[in-house]
């Protein structure tokens, strides 16, 4: 009974047309060339390299694409066990006709040519969408993106800040800054006035968000002026050798200012709390980062205190993290609960954290899932993963547990990984297929 | 098979008589008087606030409770998906006869009418104690409580002792103390007295426990009378305006004379571990507290050390110090795990955590449930739901998963149920139905 | 159908021959030979005190094992909810015949007789292996254990080094490894050959770790060495009475030279994290340690960058640090899950962080499981549970939400339960039966 209940409620899921709300996606080149675009995440370069594979191997910069995934399909066997693992499997069935099971040595060159054949069709970033039933995809663009020659319907714009907030003691930041806005950053007004430029230059260009990644000892707090210009002068003069305690008060100036913005723009602010980077210092690229588990939402209570009218869309890193986040936005209105990040992107942790939200938090202030993606072909199997188990806990715990019918359960679903994404982030609405 | 066993267990458990050995409940006016009383409760208020309704909607103070349940239900839509909403629609089905699984502004207002009418009637309390299976609640008591005016077998009296920790800076604080013991606090001595006195006035009238709230970075130790009476000194003159170190080893200093009053009068001292008050500022009534989770039972090594003879029982606010809980349990005699409470009091949550405590503590040392209720509607839906979660793990992780007997695994839902709390609290014993 | 599923898997994982990678068997006598070694371990005597038996009628020196064993067997009855007096059921069940499902003050004693004549036949200790499928078992050696008189195939000689760490300031502990060493500790130089005298020793006997158990505070990292003489200089003069911060540099500073010579001696390094010692100060023989759940392995960042090639297993404490733990095996080459250990060896915890590790982490480094017994005979249940539970979670997790063949499953469950002991610690290979 329940895993026929469980597989009709899944089916009604993936009738759903989708808009995920956070990408890596380059909207230039949203989609593949060739399987070393795929097996270039992060997740298989670091997993293989985990598993004994010399970075070396994997970063040779002299290789071809072909050589690339022919070297890493020969080390993914030690992590045939993971999800994500599957997920590569699942990408090669959907949208390459692959018939087995795993990918080893002796299957892979048929399938890298297939993929490299589809890939290479003109409309195939649009076949993705439509074979993982996406209308729009969420991108992560640095400050000085020009966002052009892309269509924001489909590639909406979003504004990534880490940059601003912890690296304006580089030179090449500021300079990049400089460039984009056309005047120089020498005081706090100047500052001040650059990001007004970004904001006005993303949302003119539709951008729906403001987001940034988080270490978790950072707690952001007012500051007062005159601190802030002191600390701004004493990072501009000094750069990369400012003191800690100046370049933390910059950081916390700039990212008050950024609140700031994101309530005069009406802007939803992406918070990703958690990350410490480069803690694996030989790791491969973009698998150095890892976090500390002992991080609290307390230390965003003034946050969350100062800007009522911003919506806080929050990511965390670890799932002993999710109670808390699950607290926060039962009670805070401006904080909502925004998918399964990265290490807590798993199935154990997103069935743990999400029956928790499914069950406490207004169904109005939950967006379920988003992709993480930096190819478009990776939609398909995370969705599919997080469908499968919200389709488990709407059956399990609300259909037998609480005794709901499954259109209710169905709906609820619906909501969180749809309806919740138009309402936070005020997309236009859309019409559901009938 | 297993849902049908999960259902045999669940109406055995249904089948028995219980004592909630912690609420909030008015002796004087332990039930509703309209469905106000009932929405009136924080868990309504503040998801609805959360969930975009305006606290001045909510705490109005010129509307009349059919209003304030009009303005509620129009707001209760987009938390219907939330279990604290499952309790309101099992309360109006099961005392007021409500046919329906959702309460909306079509059918709302006979609801209310029929609800008023019930609860008019003379013996509604006990009716509702009879419905929901109860013998006898415990209360929440201020340390000036008369006592007086009802019946202390049904309201078992309960010494709660915040105000005297960490409120004792305040004038009005010290005025009640004064009042209730007829005798000024001067110094150690005289606090000390007052302490006792309150303990002689409790237990005179049948209380069973002393209770109280701490913040997750208390951590009790014993310190020096002479510390004490000089901090007690500078709260004295000082009132609010005392330095915090004086103010904390006042806390620390009245927090280890209540240890000791509970091991001179055999009282358990119920410790309720981690909340953070007033975190959103601009919250509902009682909707404004939340929590650090990075709190850790070691901080109360020395008393429970220091205390040997007291028992404590202990409720933790966050589902990550469960495992803590269970620890310090099985290893400490006079740690007793106590109830899921308050953001832990979800279905998710409770599930993982009384599953570990049921598989590693000593049968005798587990306190089930509790419902932390203000008024008495609020226990069956409250222990419905623990007995659900309670039969579901007694059904798959006993039963199935251990082998165990239906009677056996029926034996201990009955004991962390019910015996339980009539072992550590020392109630007199009771005749179960035949 | 998922019960079978579960079942015909569980069979399967019942049918391997495995190698115990961590265990506290002593060589010389590592089966019991009455029922109170069964009953004497601190998971009965500790739970027996929680639930209120004196510790001095446990300890008491003056009694016959048949006593003590009297004593116990009438004190477990508020206990025998507990997976631990489970595991007691089964072994009785299992090794002694014993064909009820509770032991109690009636039929224990024949129980007892019966017992203790098995285990006075001449190869008691290689029935119990054979009947618990054991190979070989690791063991955990003082650094100066001669490692003499037993066959080292079966009982594997390893490395503990607490003593060597923690405890240098005793002067018995010095004086031991004099001893062991034929030379003095004066100086860092003579420290550094102490060691590699005990390495020697250890590799030289077929020692295939170094194992330490450390509290959550402890975080390592090189130390110069002018701090280190100059701290051991302090600690050699003082004793017991040496400064804290000499004592940490020393501890820092034992600690980096063991890793150094894991490394040396490529010798996987065992790392137990978490472990407050005597928390409960009247507490029972090895009932007395806790913890304290606010730990991360951020704090071994530095150890894992700087030792590449030193394996290292972990264990971790509490489940909240099992995700970090998932991540950081994910991310690093030479971190390695190992186990459940402890206060997380109970099936709820090991269910949750087990399913987390084995879809996230490469199949190749995770050692599922060790029974971390002090007598042979308590292999066979713990072993038995955790198979439970991998069969749980492979029939649920992967062969019905993931969609893998039952073969495919069982092949996880052989790697992590066999195949990673051997390849992790180097073992010869070993052919399963046909």
């Amino acid at each position: 009974m329940s895993m026929e209940l469980r597989s009709r409620i899944l089916e009604e899921l993936h009738s759903l047309i989708l808009i995920d709300p956070h990408t890596h996606i380059s909207a230039l080149a949203p989609a593949s060339t060739t399987l070393a675009d795929i097996l270039g995440y992060h997740y298989y370069t670091e997993l293989a390299h985990s598993a004994g594979m010399p970075r070396e191997q994997i970063e040779d910069p002299s290789i071809t694409p072909r050589e690339k995934v022919r070297r890493l399909i020969e080390n993914l066997e030690p992590l045939d066990n993971t999800v994500q693992y599957g997920w590569f499997v699942e990408i090669c069935q959907a949208l390459f006709g692959f018939a087995e099971d795993r990918i080893t040595s002796e299957n892979w060159e048929p399938l890298y040519d297939r993929a490299v054949e589809l890939m290479a069709q003109d409309n195939w970033a649009q076949q993705v969408l439509n074979k993982s039933q996406l209308q729009a995809v969420f991108l992560t663009n640095d400050f000085d993106d020009p966002l052009e020659g892309f269509d924001t319907a489909t590639y909406i714009p979003c504004l990534r800040t880490d940059d601003l907030v912890f690296h304006l003691a580089q030179a090449e930041v500021r300079e990049r800054l400089e460039r984009a806005t056309d005047s120089s950053v020498t005081d706090l007004a100047s500052l001040r006035a650059a990001v007004t430029n970004r904001f006005d230059h993303f949302t003119n260009r539709g951008a729906r968000a403001c987001a940034i990644s988080l270490p978790p000892d950072f707690s952001p707090h007012r500051i007062s002026d005159g601190r802030a210009e002191h600390a701004l002068d004493a990072l501009l003069s000094a750069g990369p050798d400012v003191d800690p305690s100046s370049s933390q008060a910059v950081a916390q100036s700039v990212f008050w200012i950024l609140a700031e913005h994101c309530d005069a723009y009406q802007l939803p602010f992406d918070l990703m709390i958690g990350v410490n980077r480069n803690v694996y210092e030989a790791g491969v690229f973009q698998g150095q980062d890892l976090y500390d588990s002992r991080v609290s939402l307390i230390q965003y209570g003034d946050l969350f205190n100062a800007f009522p009218r911003v919506t806080f869309p929050i990511s965390v890193l670890a799932s002993v993290t999710n109670q808390e986040l699950t607290s926060y936005s039962w009670i805070f209105p401006n904080v909502v609960t925004h998918g399964h990040w990265w290490y807590s992107n798993t199935p154990t942790y997103i069935e743990h954290d999400a029956a928790a939200r499914l069950e406490a938090v207004p169904r109005t202030k939950q967006i379920g899932y988003y992709s993480d993606m930096y190819k478009l072909e990776f939609a398909l199997p995370k969705f599919n993963m997080y469908k499968r188990i919200l389709a488990k806990i709407l059956s399990e715990r609300f259909v037998i547990d609480r005794g709901w019918t499954e259109e209710r359960a169905v709906a609820l679903g619906r909501q969180v990984l749809r309806g919740n994404v138009e309402s936070v982030f005020q997309m236009p609405s859309y019409d559901e297929p009938a």
